[in-house]
């Protein structure tokens, strides 16, 4: 006797949902192969009821109310492709919960926000909340983490996670443009968010990443605690100096828990040119898992995308048709931690960039100070002069953030600085 | 109250099974709180029991035959790390199944010569075989392959697979040494199997792409069809010539399905040295996954070594303690195909390489010869003349593998070879 459906209602129909949809429609034997049951799309949500979808919506039951999508008797599983972390996402996603569904959602925001009591809402209710699609795209990144990596302390996950960051870097750094031209180029080809603060604020990759950490260190998602900052000041000439000294720059996300406790950062990073994450060109996404036993993994693949996103919520619901049921973040959320972030990174080489006005003992006065603030310099070159003044970049030995930050300070008094300088981590990877 | 715990009976005790040792040590904690339940060793087997190990072994009991180990009414899940493709690991896995054990085991010999008869015996007695260690080592690509990208037609399954051999291949490329003098150090450092050509003829390799392929495609595992090619004609001169011209060589295999029936090669190919694949160094593995949905995946990590396969063992142990019971092969095993080998392959772009005398109208000849097995040039480097002798390389436009056979057959009649030309697939990655 064949098992009975597993039956999706379905909550936005745009770009991903269409791709679900399509999916369901076009693999169904390779599905019921794999899971042992049917998987039906039975009823449909989203704005706008007329748009033209290019998918034949006609076998599947309409509702304008994703809340209410989300309470009808015949589904099984809510999947929220709709966006957005407050109003009626959250709202759906709480009444599907209560309403006994289980939960697939590629929502980032909603759950960097809310992920926690989501998690202990829907572990009281006996159901699951599934999310591989809200990081990275189509890489089954939370998949190795929860799962594939789940023996593991993990010391450290680090990602290039939103690919529209890396197609503006990696544009630039080929081309030679600014970052304004290649703004606007991305903007004007669809590639940003409405709000692109999103994208190059790393506010995006900052949710991504939050989940991440929960998952890798059995701690309650603590967006807020992510240290945030975007890709807007990094200038065509960091990118080429920095290429100069063989690193590339990259929007990095790094979550590690250490003795100062846990560190989130989305910030742009040099990285050696040769690395997996210095390779990573355009669109792609990356993330890099290091865990005490297996050493370091990478994954790499479409962080974005029809085709890709909806093959992660697949993935999600094959999971729950084929009868596995985990924790939200891979452990009970009762037990997960609340983790004191950390009040300073983990000390790292930093790449400083300023310029130097053309006088006898300007670089002196630099070093003196990194000295008195505790900074030894690993590497200095001084470009050829540009008139008067003279670029000058230094890669320190490794030193705090707050050292870096107590050098610099001292560099303006120095009355050898023209304009402020540049200072940007060197993630070792 | 807390669930029983899942017990082990432990098979091996070389360099996997003492890393699995070790992680059930030391991680107890953070195991029963992503699981639910504790996972312990009750009893081990190994052929010396008085071998110093490295590890505390006294709380567990000793089985001198693992036959008996795998009958233990005190075992959950028979973990088999002792390899071997017959003799005692085939025994005591079907000993551990005929007596309702679930399996573990990083085992690809096994697997890839008797793991469709071991599926079947598996899900009749309603226990499951996992074997996320047998392939690319500490890499969750089973995991990725089966669950992460389920939703997925997959198109073609590509990989790295044995470090040694890349090993060797890129230490020849960095360094400029010989095949045969690295090969020696490879032995000495003891990165090869007792016998080597399990490695270096590309069996090893095989094996892991045959199991890969299963799941793909959702067929019948079918080693005996794989094309073998090993990597001991591979010359420094091709290593350098590719180079030359933009590709690495690297041990790939090749899985895909298509009109032509089952493709499975693990063959020497060129690949761009850009790649992600191209730019792999040393003994480090890599996958690619290619679906209809999802695109390429890349996966990359360690694929041997204690703690990278414990981690990889032990996941399948989690994965157990944590509920989930898929079949060996992602589908019933009375369920997969027997697919029909494929008689050609893919047509691709080749590289030739050969030694022309230095004759007027001699390069006309080759040329000749192409064009008359339907090949065309895409590329052809001459090199300055060495004595009498000049090397030619030649990138051909795609063809099958039949045309360059034809062609290079022409090749002897024109009498300006000296030498065998050799002959590369470059793969489109």
């Amino acid at each position: 006797m064949p098992a009975a459906p597993l039956r999706l209602g379905l909550a936005g129909l745009g770009t991903v949902g269409i791709g679900v949809v399509k999916i369901v429609q076009s693999h169904a034997d390779l599905i019921t192969a794999r899971t042992g049951r049917p998987v039906q799309i039975t009823a449909i949500s989203a704005r706008d009821r007329s748009k033209n979808r290019d998918a034949d919506l006609s076998g599947y039951a309409w509702e304008t109310d994703p809340v209410a999508l989300a309470q009808r008797d015949d589904v099984d599983i809510f999947v929220e492709v709709m966006g957005g972390h407050e109003g009626a996402a959250k709202q759906a996603t709480e009444a599907a919960i209560a309403s006994g569904k289980d939960v697939v959602t590629a929502n980032k925001a909603l759950l960097a926000h809310h992920g926690h009591e989501l998690a202990l809402a829907a572990e009281s209710a006996g159901r699951v909340i599934r999310f591989e699609a809200a990081v990275a795209g189509g890489i089954p990144v939370i998949k190795a983490l929860t799962e594939g990596l789940a023996a593991n302390q993990m010391r450290r996950v680090m990602g290039v996670m939103n690919g529209s960051c890396n197609y503006i870097l990696t544009r630039m750094q080929n081309e030679g443009l600014s970052y304004e031209a290649v703004f606007e180029e991305a903007r004007q080809l669809g590639y940003l968010e409405a709000d692109p603060n999103l994208d190059v604020g790393g506010i995006d990759a900052g949710h991504k990443l939050s989940l991440l950490a929960a998952i890798a260190f059995g701690t309650k998602v603590n967006f807020d605690a992510v240290e945030l900052e975007g890709i807007g000041a990094i200038s065509i000439d960091d990118i080429t100096l920095a290429a100069d000294m063989g690193y590339r720059i990259k929007l990095l996300g790094v979550a590690q828990l250490s003795g100062r406790g846990l560190e989130q950062r989305m910030t742009p990073c040099l990285v050696p040119a040769d690395s997996p994450l210095g390779q990573l060109q355009g669109g792609t996404n990356m993330v890099v898992l290091e865990g005490d036993s297996v050493g370091q993994i990478v994954l790499r693949g479409p962080g974005a995308g029809m085709g890709p996103t909806a093959s992660a919520v697949m993935a999600d619901v094959l999971d729950i048709a084929r009868g596995l049921r985990l924790s939200t973040f891979g452990q009970p959320a009762s037990t997960l931690a609340t983790a004191q972030p950390a009040k300073t990174a983990t000390p790292a080489s930093y790449y400083l960039r300023m310029t130097l006005l053309d006088k006898p003992g300007a670089l002196a006065k630099i070093a003196t100070c990194l000295g008195e603030a505790g900074v030894s310099i690993d590497q200095m070159r001084q470009y050829g002069h540009q008139g008067v003044n003279a670029p000058v970049l230094i890669v320190t030995h490794k030193a705090t953030r707050d050292d870096i930050d107590h050098a610099v300070a001292r560099f303006a008094a120095t009355g050898v600085l023209v304009g402020a300088p540049v200072a940007l981590r060197i993630e070792e990877v």
